[in-house]
Protein backbone atom coordinates (compact mmCIF):
# COMPACT_ATOMS: atom_id res chain seq x y z
CA UNK A 1 0.00 0.00 0.00
CA UNK A 2 1.02 3.25 -0.79
CA UNK A 3 -0.18 6.46 0.30
CA UNK A 4 0.62 10.20 -0.46
CA UNK A 5 -1.11 12.61 1.96
CA UNK A 6 -0.84 16.32 2.09
CA UNK A 7 -2.29 18.74 4.49
CA UNK A 8 -2.74 21.31 1.95
CA UNK A 9 -1.57 24.48 1.67
CA UNK A 10 0.57 24.47 -0.89
CA UNK A 11 0.48 28.12 -1.65
CA UNK A 12 4.24 28.70 -1.20
CA UNK A 13 7.23 28.23 -4.00
CA UNK A 14 8.93 26.03 -1.56
CA UNK A 15 5.83 23.98 -0.82
CA UNK A 16 4.79 23.85 -4.17
CA UNK A 17 8.56 22.44 -5.50
CA UNK A 18 8.10 19.64 -2.17
CA UNK A 19 4.33 19.26 -3.69
CA UNK A 20 5.46 18.19 -7.27
CA UNK A 21 8.53 16.63 -5.85
CA UNK A 22 6.54 14.42 -3.65
CA UNK A 23 4.02 13.56 -6.42
CA UNK A 24 6.24 12.63 -9.20
CA UNK A 25 8.39 10.03 -6.83
CA UNK A 26 4.49 8.72 -5.87
CA UNK A 27 3.29 8.03 -9.07
CA UNK A 28 6.47 7.57 -10.63
CA UNK A 29 6.30 7.00 -14.57
CA UNK A 30 2.33 6.03 -15.45
CA UNK A 31 1.16 9.00 -17.79
CA UNK A 32 -2.54 9.22 -16.45
CA UNK A 33 -3.89 9.74 -12.66
CA UNK A 34 -7.41 9.95 -11.64
CA UNK A 35 -8.57 12.71 -10.17
CA UNK A 36 -11.70 13.05 -8.01
CA UNK A 37 -13.05 16.40 -8.06
CA UNK A 38 -16.16 15.93 -6.16
CA UNK A 39 -14.85 18.07 -3.04
CA UNK A 40 -15.71 20.89 -5.06
CA UNK A 41 -18.46 22.32 -7.13
CA UNK A 42 -17.00 23.13 -10.64
CA UNK A 43 -15.47 19.67 -11.89
CA UNK A 44 -14.21 20.98 -14.65
CA UNK A 45 -12.87 24.37 -13.46
CA UNK A 46 -11.15 22.36 -10.99
CA UNK A 47 -8.97 20.15 -12.97
CA UNK A 48 -8.36 23.11 -15.35
CA UNK A 49 -6.89 25.04 -11.99
CA UNK A 50 -4.97 22.26 -11.10
CA UNK A 51 -2.82 22.66 -14.28
CA UNK A 52 -3.02 26.08 -14.44
CA UNK A 53 -1.11 26.03 -10.56
CA UNK A 54 1.38 23.18 -11.39
CA UNK A 55 -0.26 21.04 -9.30
CA UNK A 56 -0.58 18.47 -11.98
CA UNK A 57 3.25 17.74 -11.22
CA UNK A 58 3.19 17.11 -15.36
CA UNK A 59 0.42 14.21 -15.17
CA UNK A 60 -2.56 13.93 -17.35
CA UNK A 61 -5.15 14.08 -14.46
CA UNK A 62 -8.44 12.66 -15.51
CA UNK A 63 -11.50 13.98 -13.58
CA UNK A 64 -13.92 11.34 -12.87
CA UNK A 65 -16.69 13.74 -13.51
CA UNK A 66 -15.61 12.79 -17.17
CA UNK A 67 -16.59 8.81 -16.89
CA UNK A 68 -19.82 7.83 -17.85
CA UNK A 69 -18.94 5.23 -15.21
CA UNK A 70 -16.75 6.03 -12.05
CA UNK A 71 -16.96 2.36 -10.91
CA UNK A 72 -14.81 1.22 -14.44
CA UNK A 73 -12.31 4.62 -13.66
CA UNK A 74 -11.49 3.34 -10.55
CA UNK A 75 -11.23 -0.48 -11.84
CA UNK A 76 -9.13 0.71 -14.90
CA UNK A 77 -6.98 3.51 -13.43
CA UNK A 78 -3.03 3.59 -12.49
CA UNK A 79 -3.19 5.78 -9.95
CA UNK A 80 -5.85 8.08 -8.04
CA UNK A 81 -5.81 11.21 -6.51
CA UNK A 82 -8.42 12.95 -4.49
CA UNK A 83 -8.48 16.59 -4.25
CA UNK A 84 -9.36 19.06 -1.40
CA UNK A 85 -12.95 21.52 -0.76
CA UNK A 86 -15.74 20.21 1.54
CA UNK A 87 -15.37 17.21 2.92
CA UNK A 88 -18.94 16.82 3.63
CA UNK A 89 -19.87 16.81 -0.27
CA UNK A 90 -16.93 14.98 -1.43
CA UNK A 91 -18.39 12.08 1.70
CA UNK A 92 -21.50 12.25 0.21
CA UNK A 93 -20.14 11.52 -3.40
CA UNK A 94 -18.15 8.74 -2.58
CA UNK A 95 -20.95 7.13 -0.64
CA UNK A 96 -23.20 7.48 -3.44
CA UNK A 97 -21.51 6.64 -6.56
CA UNK A 98 -20.32 3.55 -4.95
CA UNK A 99 -16.64 3.85 -5.06
CA UNK A 100 -15.26 3.35 -1.78
CA UNK A 101 -15.12 -0.47 -1.34
CA UNK A 102 -13.05 -0.32 -4.65
CA UNK A 103 -11.27 2.24 -4.35
CA UNK A 104 -9.84 0.55 -0.46
CA UNK A 105 -9.17 -2.30 -1.82
CA UNK A 106 -7.91 -1.78 -5.15
CA UNK A 107 -5.10 0.67 -2.87
CA UNK A 108 -4.79 -2.35 -0.69
CA UNK A 109 -3.19 -4.14 -3.72
CA UNK A 110 -0.92 -1.45 -4.49
CA UNK A 111 -2.62 1.36 -6.32
CA UNK A 112 -1.00 4.86 -5.42
CA UNK A 113 -3.52 6.79 -3.61
CA UNK A 114 -2.91 10.58 -2.98
CA UNK A 115 -4.84 13.22 -1.17
CA UNK A 116 -4.67 16.78 -0.33
CA UNK A 117 -6.85 18.30 2.37
CA UNK A 118 -10.55 16.99 2.10
CA UNK A 119 -8.41 13.96 0.36
CA UNK A 120 -6.24 12.99 2.92
CA UNK A 121 -9.50 13.35 5.60
CA UNK A 122 -11.27 11.12 3.72
CA UNK A 123 -8.50 8.27 3.94
CA UNK A 124 -9.20 8.17 7.59
CA UNK A 125 -11.49 6.05 9.08
CA UNK A 126 -14.05 8.80 9.47
CA UNK A 127 -14.23 12.33 7.60
CA UNK A 128 -14.69 13.49 11.58
CA UNK A 129 -11.65 14.92 11.64
CA UNK A 130 -12.26 17.89 9.26
CA UNK A 131 -12.40 21.74 9.30
CA UNK A 132 -15.43 21.84 6.92
CA UNK A 133 -18.72 23.02 7.11
CA UNK A 134 -21.80 20.79 6.92
CA UNK A 135 -22.98 21.86 3.74
CA UNK A 136 -24.52 18.52 2.94
CA UNK A 137 -25.43 15.67 4.95
CA UNK A 138 -24.06 12.38 4.02
CA UNK A 139 -25.12 8.66 4.13
CA UNK A 140 -22.30 8.61 6.95
CA UNK A 141 -19.72 9.82 8.31
CA UNK A 142 -17.56 6.42 7.46
CA UNK A 143 -14.70 6.91 5.00
CA UNK A 144 -12.44 5.11 3.06
CA UNK A 145 -10.60 3.87 5.94
CA UNK A 146 -6.81 2.99 4.32
CA UNK A 147 -5.60 3.94 7.81
CA UNK A 148 -6.31 3.10 10.93
CA UNK A 149 -5.98 6.81 12.25
CA UNK A 150 -7.44 10.32 11.56
CA UNK A 151 -5.86 13.16 9.93
CA UNK A 152 -6.57 16.78 10.93
CA UNK A 153 -5.47 18.47 7.59
CA UNK A 154 -4.29 22.27 7.60
CA UNK A 155 -3.52 21.64 11.64
CA UNK A 156 -2.09 24.85 13.53
CA UNK A 157 -1.50 25.45 17.24
CA UNK A 158 -3.33 28.27 19.61
CA UNK A 159 -5.84 30.93 18.68
CA UNK A 160 -6.19 32.52 15.67
CA UNK A 161 -6.03 35.90 14.22
CA UNK A 162 -7.63 37.69 12.51
CA UNK A 163 -6.50 41.14 10.29
CA UNK A 164 -8.17 44.71 10.95
CA UNK A 165 -6.67 46.83 8.95
CA UNK A 166 -2.55 46.50 10.19
CA UNK A 167 -3.39 45.31 13.49
CA UNK A 168 -4.00 41.17 14.30
CA UNK A 169 -7.25 40.80 16.65
CA UNK A 170 -7.13 37.73 18.49
CA UNK A 171 -10.44 35.44 17.48
CA UNK A 172 -12.01 33.74 20.98
CA UNK A 173 -14.00 30.46 18.29
CA UNK A 174 -12.36 27.06 19.44
CA UNK A 175 -8.75 26.65 18.79
CA UNK A 176 -8.02 23.22 16.94
CA UNK A 177 -6.76 21.60 19.66
CA UNK A 178 -10.06 21.59 21.66
CA UNK A 179 -11.79 20.60 18.99
CA UNK A 180 -9.29 17.55 18.53
CA UNK A 181 -10.02 17.38 22.57
CA UNK A 182 -13.74 17.02 21.74
CA UNK A 183 -13.62 14.31 19.25
CA UNK A 184 -11.48 12.50 21.71
CA UNK A 185 -15.12 12.95 23.80
CA UNK A 186 -16.63 10.68 22.08
CA UNK A 187 -14.09 8.96 19.62
CA UNK A 188 -11.31 6.56 19.95
CA UNK A 189 -8.91 6.80 16.99
CA UNK A 190 -5.79 8.87 17.38
CA UNK A 191 -5.30 12.34 16.00
CA UNK A 192 -2.33 13.74 14.03
CA UNK A 193 -2.64 17.27 13.42
CA UNK A 194 -0.80 17.79 10.37
CA UNK A 195 0.81 21.65 9.79
CA UNK A 196 0.13 22.85 6.68
CA UNK A 197 2.93 22.23 3.53
CA UNK A 198 3.46 19.04 4.85
CA UNK A 199 2.61 15.19 4.33
CA UNK A 200 2.37 11.73 6.00
CA UNK A 201 3.93 8.69 3.18
CA UNK A 202 2.56 5.41 3.65
CA UNK A 203 4.33 2.65 2.68
CA UNK A 204 2.35 -0.71 4.06
CA UNK A 205 3.52 -0.08 7.58
CA UNK A 206 5.60 2.85 7.68
CA UNK A 207 4.88 6.12 8.16
CA UNK A 208 6.74 9.16 7.70
CA UNK A 209 6.35 12.56 8.10
CA UNK A 210 8.16 14.93 5.31
CA UNK A 211 7.64 18.41 4.90
CA UNK A 212 6.20 19.68 8.12
CA UNK A 213 5.97 18.99 11.82
CA UNK A 214 2.76 17.67 13.25
CA UNK A 215 0.82 16.98 16.91
CA UNK A 216 -0.21 13.76 17.98
CA UNK A 217 -3.28 13.33 19.60
CA UNK A 218 -4.01 10.08 21.40
CA UNK A 219 -7.10 10.08 23.40
CA UNK A 220 -6.46 10.25 27.20
CA UNK A 221 -2.96 11.18 27.21
CA UNK A 222 -1.08 14.65 26.31
CA UNK A 223 -0.71 15.67 22.65
CA UNK A 224 2.96 16.15 21.71
CA UNK A 225 4.54 17.11 18.77
CA UNK A 226 6.58 15.24 16.22
CA UNK A 227 8.81 16.13 13.60
CA UNK A 228 10.28 14.40 10.07
CA UNK A 229 12.83 12.50 12.11
CA UNK A 230 10.25 10.70 14.33
CA UNK A 231 9.00 7.31 13.25
CA UNK A 232 4.94 7.02 13.37
CA UNK A 233 5.13 3.57 12.16
CA UNK A 234 3.01 2.80 15.81
CA UNK A 235 -0.24 4.54 13.81
CA UNK A 236 -0.96 1.71 11.65
CA UNK A 237 -1.29 -0.71 14.08
CA UNK A 238 -3.24 1.42 16.20
CA UNK A 239 -5.73 -0.92 17.75
CA UNK A 240 -8.61 1.45 18.66
CA UNK B 1 -41.55 35.83 19.82
CA UNK B 2 -38.39 37.15 21.97
CA UNK B 3 -35.04 35.50 20.78
CA UNK B 4 -31.47 37.16 22.11
CA UNK B 5 -28.61 35.30 20.03
CA UNK B 6 -25.22 35.90 20.38
CA UNK B 7 -22.23 35.34 18.37
CA UNK B 8 -19.82 33.79 20.76
CA UNK B 9 -16.40 35.60 22.10
CA UNK B 10 -18.00 37.35 25.06
CA UNK B 11 -13.98 37.27 26.30
CA UNK B 12 -12.95 41.29 26.84
CA UNK B 13 -14.98 43.28 29.49
CA UNK B 14 -16.52 46.03 27.07
CA UNK B 15 -18.04 42.60 25.61
CA UNK B 16 -19.05 40.56 28.88
CA UNK B 17 -20.62 44.48 30.06
CA UNK B 18 -22.86 44.51 26.80
CA UNK B 19 -23.46 40.60 27.52
CA UNK B 20 -24.66 40.86 30.58
CA UNK B 21 -26.80 44.10 29.58
CA UNK B 22 -28.82 42.50 26.96
CA UNK B 23 -29.11 39.29 29.09
CA UNK B 24 -30.93 41.11 32.13
CA UNK B 25 -33.05 43.36 29.46
CA UNK B 26 -33.73 39.98 27.98
CA UNK B 27 -35.17 38.03 30.81
CA UNK B 28 -36.18 40.85 32.45
CA UNK B 29 -36.76 40.40 36.33
CA UNK B 30 -37.81 36.46 36.46
CA UNK B 31 -35.34 34.38 39.03
CA UNK B 32 -34.22 31.00 36.89
CA UNK B 33 -33.42 30.40 33.41
CA UNK B 34 -33.20 26.42 32.33
CA UNK B 35 -29.91 26.36 30.79
CA UNK B 36 -28.93 23.91 27.95
CA UNK B 37 -25.06 22.37 28.79
CA UNK B 38 -25.74 20.12 25.92
CA UNK B 39 -22.37 21.52 23.66
CA UNK B 40 -19.94 20.44 25.84
CA UNK B 41 -19.04 17.31 27.42
CA UNK B 42 -19.30 18.30 31.38
CA UNK B 43 -22.26 19.90 31.91
CA UNK B 44 -22.25 20.78 35.74
CA UNK B 45 -18.67 22.18 35.29
CA UNK B 46 -20.23 24.35 32.35
CA UNK B 47 -22.85 25.66 34.86
CA UNK B 48 -20.44 26.08 37.05
CA UNK B 49 -18.11 27.94 35.09
CA UNK B 50 -20.70 30.53 33.96
CA UNK B 51 -21.46 31.27 37.26
CA UNK B 52 -17.62 32.16 37.65
CA UNK B 53 -17.53 34.46 35.12
CA UNK B 54 -20.70 36.17 35.32
CA UNK B 55 -22.22 34.79 32.58
CA UNK B 56 -25.37 33.99 34.55
CA UNK B 57 -25.64 37.87 34.62
CA UNK B 58 -26.95 37.48 38.46
CA UNK B 59 -29.88 34.34 37.38
CA UNK B 60 -29.83 30.95 38.57
CA UNK B 61 -29.15 28.78 35.78
CA UNK B 62 -30.64 25.90 35.79
CA UNK B 63 -28.89 23.00 34.29
CA UNK B 64 -31.60 20.78 31.94
CA UNK B 65 -29.39 17.36 33.00
CA UNK B 66 -30.46 17.92 36.30
CA UNK B 67 -33.86 17.38 35.86
CA UNK B 68 -35.41 13.63 35.48
CA UNK B 69 -37.40 14.87 32.96
CA UNK B 70 -36.20 17.28 30.24
CA UNK B 71 -39.68 17.51 28.92
CA UNK B 72 -41.16 18.64 31.87
CA UNK B 73 -38.35 21.12 32.47
CA UNK B 74 -38.51 23.12 29.73
CA UNK B 75 -42.63 22.91 29.93
CA UNK B 76 -42.40 24.87 33.30
CA UNK B 77 -39.39 27.36 32.48
CA UNK B 78 -40.14 31.25 32.37
CA UNK B 79 -36.93 31.89 30.17
CA UNK B 80 -33.98 29.51 28.60
CA UNK B 81 -30.53 29.83 27.18
CA UNK B 82 -28.60 27.44 24.98
CA UNK B 83 -24.83 27.59 25.35
CA UNK B 84 -22.00 27.34 23.06
CA UNK B 85 -19.63 24.07 22.34
CA UNK B 86 -19.96 21.71 19.91
CA UNK B 87 -22.80 22.05 17.55
CA UNK B 88 -23.30 18.53 16.52
CA UNK B 89 -23.14 17.33 19.96
CA UNK B 90 -26.03 19.57 20.80
CA UNK B 91 -27.95 18.62 18.04
CA UNK B 92 -27.88 14.98 18.36
CA UNK B 93 -29.03 15.60 21.92
CA UNK B 94 -31.75 18.37 21.19
CA UNK B 95 -33.14 15.40 18.77
CA UNK B 96 -32.76 12.64 21.08
CA UNK B 97 -34.16 14.63 24.26
CA UNK B 98 -37.48 14.93 22.35
CA UNK B 99 -37.30 19.14 23.13
CA UNK B 100 -37.33 20.62 19.87
CA UNK B 101 -41.04 20.90 18.82
CA UNK B 102 -41.48 21.57 22.33
CA UNK B 103 -39.02 24.25 22.52
CA UNK B 104 -40.06 25.74 18.87
CA UNK B 105 -43.85 26.24 20.23
CA UNK B 106 -43.20 27.60 23.78
CA UNK B 107 -40.38 30.40 21.92
CA UNK B 108 -43.82 30.81 19.51
CA UNK B 109 -45.58 31.66 22.52
CA UNK B 110 -43.67 34.29 24.17
CA UNK B 111 -41.04 32.24 26.37
CA UNK B 112 -37.53 34.33 26.31
CA UNK B 113 -34.81 32.41 24.26
CA UNK B 114 -31.21 32.86 24.25
CA UNK B 115 -28.24 31.20 22.38
CA UNK B 116 -24.77 31.63 22.44
CA UNK B 117 -22.68 30.27 19.40
CA UNK B 118 -24.00 26.73 18.89
CA UNK B 119 -26.97 27.80 21.10
CA UNK B 120 -27.45 30.23 18.22
CA UNK B 121 -26.56 28.11 15.36
CA UNK B 122 -29.61 25.82 16.46
CA UNK B 123 -31.90 28.69 16.39
CA UNK B 124 -31.93 28.68 12.69
CA UNK B 125 -33.33 25.97 10.18
CA UNK B 126 -30.54 23.45 10.10
CA UNK B 127 -27.37 23.61 12.16
CA UNK B 128 -25.26 23.64 8.79
CA UNK B 129 -23.52 26.92 8.78
CA UNK B 130 -21.69 25.78 12.55
CA UNK B 131 -18.10 26.43 12.67
CA UNK B 132 -17.49 22.88 14.53
CA UNK B 133 -15.74 19.38 13.80
CA UNK B 134 -18.64 16.42 13.39
CA UNK B 135 -17.58 14.48 16.48
CA UNK B 136 -21.07 12.70 16.07
CA UNK B 137 -23.75 12.29 13.76
CA UNK B 138 -26.86 13.71 14.83
CA UNK B 139 -29.86 12.01 13.38
CA UNK B 140 -30.71 15.04 11.18
CA UNK B 141 -28.80 18.30 10.66
CA UNK B 142 -32.48 19.88 11.30
CA UNK B 143 -32.38 22.57 14.25
CA UNK B 144 -35.13 24.39 16.12
CA UNK B 145 -36.02 26.85 13.32
CA UNK B 146 -36.96 29.94 15.24
CA UNK B 147 -35.69 31.68 12.63
CA UNK B 148 -36.28 32.00 8.81
CA UNK B 149 -32.27 32.36 8.36
CA UNK B 150 -29.02 30.88 9.32
CA UNK B 151 -26.71 32.48 11.49
CA UNK B 152 -22.94 32.23 11.22
CA UNK B 153 -21.41 32.81 14.56
CA UNK B 154 -18.05 33.59 15.49
CA UNK B 155 -17.75 35.41 12.14
CA UNK B 156 -14.56 36.93 10.61
CA UNK B 157 -13.19 38.48 7.32
CA UNK B 158 -10.75 37.18 4.78
CA UNK B 159 -7.96 34.35 5.86
CA UNK B 160 -6.49 33.83 9.71
CA UNK B 161 -3.29 33.83 10.76
CA UNK B 162 -1.33 31.73 13.31
CA UNK B 163 1.03 32.90 15.60
CA UNK B 164 4.96 31.73 15.38
CA UNK B 165 6.62 33.61 17.84
CA UNK B 166 6.43 36.86 17.63
CA UNK B 167 5.55 36.52 13.80
CA UNK B 168 2.19 36.17 12.32
CA UNK B 169 1.78 33.11 9.59
CA UNK B 170 -0.81 33.50 6.94
CA UNK B 171 -2.93 29.96 7.32
CA UNK B 172 -4.51 28.90 3.70
CA UNK B 173 -7.67 27.21 4.76
CA UNK B 174 -11.02 28.30 3.44
CA UNK B 175 -11.97 31.70 4.63
CA UNK B 176 -15.45 31.88 6.28
CA UNK B 177 -16.98 33.50 2.99
CA UNK B 178 -15.76 30.57 1.23
CA UNK B 179 -17.24 28.26 3.60
CA UNK B 180 -20.76 30.27 3.47
CA UNK B 181 -20.71 30.31 -0.55
CA UNK B 182 -19.98 26.40 -0.29
CA UNK B 183 -23.14 26.37 1.81
CA UNK B 184 -25.11 28.59 -0.72
CA UNK B 185 -23.63 26.25 -3.62
CA UNK B 186 -26.17 23.59 -1.98
CA UNK B 187 -28.78 25.52 0.12
CA UNK B 188 -30.72 28.58 -0.03
CA UNK B 189 -31.20 30.14 3.09
CA UNK B 190 -29.94 33.76 4.01
CA UNK B 191 -26.47 33.67 6.07
CA UNK B 192 -25.85 36.22 8.56
CA UNK B 193 -22.03 36.30 9.70
CA UNK B 194 -22.29 37.74 13.18
CA UNK B 195 -18.67 38.97 14.36
CA UNK B 196 -17.60 37.72 17.83
CA UNK B 197 -19.20 40.09 20.50
CA UNK B 198 -22.74 40.80 18.31
CA UNK B 199 -26.12 39.83 19.27
CA UNK B 200 -29.09 39.49 16.92
CA UNK B 201 -31.88 40.64 18.89
CA UNK B 202 -35.66 39.21 17.49
CA UNK B 203 -38.67 40.82 18.78
CA UNK B 204 -41.43 39.07 16.57
CA UNK B 205 -40.74 40.51 13.39
CA UNK B 206 -38.28 43.08 14.19
CA UNK B 207 -34.19 42.20 14.02
CA UNK B 208 -31.85 44.33 15.33
CA UNK B 209 -27.70 43.66 15.11
CA UNK B 210 -26.33 44.98 18.50
CA UNK B 211 -22.25 44.79 19.65
CA UNK B 212 -21.10 44.02 16.06
CA UNK B 213 -20.79 44.52 12.32
CA UNK B 214 -22.15 41.36 10.35
CA UNK B 215 -22.00 40.27 6.86
CA UNK B 216 -25.05 39.41 4.92
CA UNK B 217 -24.75 36.37 2.62
CA UNK B 218 -27.72 36.07 0.61
CA UNK B 219 -27.67 33.39 -2.06
CA UNK B 220 -26.47 34.54 -6.10
CA UNK B 221 -25.46 38.42 -4.51
CA UNK B 222 -22.77 39.97 -3.18
CA UNK B 223 -22.14 39.89 -0.06
CA UNK B 224 -22.60 43.11 1.90
CA UNK B 225 -21.37 44.31 5.24
CA UNK B 226 -24.38 45.92 7.90
CA UNK B 227 -23.82 47.93 10.48
CA UNK B 228 -26.09 48.46 13.77
CA UNK B 229 -28.17 51.01 12.10
CA UNK B 230 -29.41 48.85 9.34
CA UNK B 231 -32.84 47.21 9.72
CA UNK B 232 -32.50 43.28 9.15
CA UNK B 233 -36.47 42.46 9.50
CA UNK B 234 -36.69 41.34 5.67
CA UNK B 235 -34.76 38.34 7.05
CA UNK B 236 -38.07 37.09 8.69
CA UNK B 237 -39.68 37.14 6.11
CA UNK B 238 -37.45 35.15 3.78
CA UNK B 239 -39.36 32.75 1.19
CA UNK B 240 -36.19 30.50 0.61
Amino acid sequence: MRLLLGSGGFRTDQRRALYVERMQRHFGDIERVLFIPWALHDHDRYVSVMGEKGLDAGYVLEGIHRFDDPISAVERCEGIYIGGGNTFRLTDQLHRSGVMDLIRSRVADGLPYMGVSAGTNVACPTMQTTNDMPIIMPPSFDAIGLVPFQINAHYYDGQIYVKSGDDYVEHFGETRDDRIREFHEMNEHPVVGLWEGGFLEVEDQDVRLVGSDARLFLRGESARDVTEADGLSMLMTSSS
